[in-house]
């Protein structure tokens, strides 16, 4: 029992830094919550709901369910997305029933019927592997299969079809309203905003590690126990960046999909985020090198011609805190949206310059920095 | 027009293309088809038609499109995720239903059931931040939300709650019966096999990057147009490695799912497939650092001192030769599921040999081998 207790409070922990990490989190589930007890309004008001119809009103609330996104452009895509499938994938399904019940024989109806569903539904699942689809129409891919098989299936059961599907459109469209009116205007959360503000923060992390290189495993203090511990707290901090890769993807692919909003117009360059989040993740690549050759060292206790290694120490240290500096001033420049001022020029080719005696140590450490200078212009 | 010509005809060498690489993609467009078709024969046979009701029927067919995914553990792990979420949530909107119908102020039951709903669905969908919940359950709690507004809410007007609630889940599990057998014994895709053949393929192209290196840049012939052409050749094999942890994480996830199969017992350690994996990217990540480093001489066009350079290429030749070639066996001890022969320590023991006078060239390259190669055993 005591062991159950533990664990529900170690649970309550984790939650509980969860919601402290971004609060955000928090509100979006009450918006998830109000757009669910909104929509099933439809259901206990008396007109509203005979207006509708019963079977119809579960697909407000399907919709409701499944459109709900964290991010105001998560929302949209998927809402648009299904619109806009529903409406396409319907049309044919009425075209294909229309023509399947033109057959003469009475078991022609079903077969053919079978046969239209199977070639769509197998020409749909096989577009889903285009990786321009996947990214950004895979949803509504989704959606067009099911709406397809749906109104194409039923058309053999359900007398009166198309104001079933005019009712079915409709229902979707008051979801997929909801759901969108609820994440611009109720305490909107940006995937742009969200991506403006994380790559700053990855070259800062990439900063801080290269500023803690210089301080503690080139600097003065060489204690052996104090630098395993930091140099420990050094790797954690761009760890996370390695794998940045799939968090910008897909904050980038909403973003699109966002209208105008705050310092950012609809045709917000978001691909250059991309590029200079690949720069960035290319930085930290260098850095894993450094800290793997760095590890290795410690571990195989190779003390390496101590003369040597002090006549580079100082050039190193130089080096890496000058890079850090450039970085850092890099990330303030993305921050506020100008071009770096020359102070992280000055820390570059102070870099650069300390770097030159060094080539052969630190091979790669500032070989994308001119590139991410230019591309963050 | 012309242009439309020529634009279709891309597209179908894109599709031609992207069928060619992995047939099994035009194999399981195929048997999402016949899913889809087998069970709207539901629709078709009277008798089945009517012992299940109109609204469920439409219910199979949603569930087979949605639950029907690439790798047989995909479809299980989103089968499993629908029915278990299903029969939790419909227990639990029956009874917040019948707490609700004890009001006994007419306007009570909907306003206690707004209440409920609102509960939920804020609860379970801050659950979906928690990472675990997230990377396994994600479906399910969406299924979980879905089901328990649907069944609170309608109860309010339907009369015969539990018999709907019956054969909902009763078509449910038929469309997750019929997916799950056509994924398993229609010409199976196992997300563990995949797996499996994914990581040494990664080490390969790790293996191959080295041996191109030590032919190419440190080899004989540097002829210069012809380096630049190989180098982006080179580059292009490791790249993909760099970024192959999610599809290695949604591999692994799935294959927990899966039965066992061939020579993957249940309990297969997939755990342990997704720590040679990072090894694997940590190698990449040198890589990365040591082509940045070569691009970047050839860029600045430093013409550094071609004596020392003399001195190191031959070195530096055997390290990456040797290494290329350890990596190669390890890939196929992988692959035989046996442990990696005395020849791949052989050539690591020589690579390190190497190594040992290049220090401060090449920094980490071999860093993380040893580790691959217990891991791997």
């Amino acid at each position: 029992f005591q062991n159950l207790k533990d664990k529900a409070a170690k649970l309550g922990k984790k939650l509980k830094k969860i919601g402290k990490d971004d609060p955000r989190r928090i509100l979006h589930s009450f918006k998830a919550g109000l757009a669910i007890s909104l929509i099933s309004i439809f259901y206990y008001v008396n007109p509203l709901f005979t207006s509708l119809g019963s079977s119809s009103t579960m697909w407000a609330v399907l919709t409701v369910v499944v459109v709900m996104e964290f991010t105001a452009g998560g929302t949209l895509s998927k809402g648009i997305n299904r619109t806009f499938a529903t409406l396409l994938a319907g049309a044919l399904g009425l075209a294909a029933q229309r023509l399947a019940a033109l057959s003469s024989h009475s078991a022609g109806e079903p077969i053919l019927l079978s046969v239209f569903v199977f070639l769509l539904a197998a020409m749909a699942t096989f577009s889903r592997f285009v990786p321009e689809i996947k990214a950004r129409y895979d949803y509504g891919v989704t959606i067009f299969i099911l709406t397809f098989s749906m109104v194409a299936v039923s058309g053999y059961r359900e007398e009166e079809l198309i104001k079933l599907a005019l009712q079915r459109l409709s229902t979707i469209a008051i979801g997929v309203a909801t759901c969108v009116a609820i994440s611009i205007f109720v305490f909107p959360v940006w995937a742009g905003e969200d991506l403006h503000n994380l790559l700053p923060a990855n070259i800062d992390k990439l900063a801080c590690f290269l500023e803690g290189l210089e301080r503690e495993y080139f600097g003065e203090k060489m204690g052996s126990g104090q630098i395993l511990e930091e140099a420990s707290f050094l790797i954690s901090t761009y760890k996370p960046v390695l794998n940045s890769k799939p968090t910008e993807d897909l904050l980038a692919n909403f973003a699109r999909w966002e209208p105008g909003h705050g310092c950012f117009g609809f045709c917000h360059p978001w691909k250059l985020y991309l590029k200079v989040g690949a720069l960035t993740r290319q930085c930290a690549y260098s850095m894993e090198a450094i800290s793997s050759h760095i590890s290795t060292n410690k571990n195989s206790k190779v003390i390496t011609d101590t003369e040597f290694r002090e006549m580079i120490r100082i050039a190193c240290a130089e080096m890496s805190s000058k890079t850090g500096k450039a970085l850092a001033e890099l990330a303030t420049a993305i921050r506020q949206m100008r071009t770096p001022s020359t102070a992280a020029a000055q820390h570059l080719s102070n870099a650069t310059t300390a770097s030159e005696s060094l080539k052969t140590l630190s091979p790669a450490k500032d070989a994308s920095l001119p590139e991410i200078l230019q591309s963050a212009t």
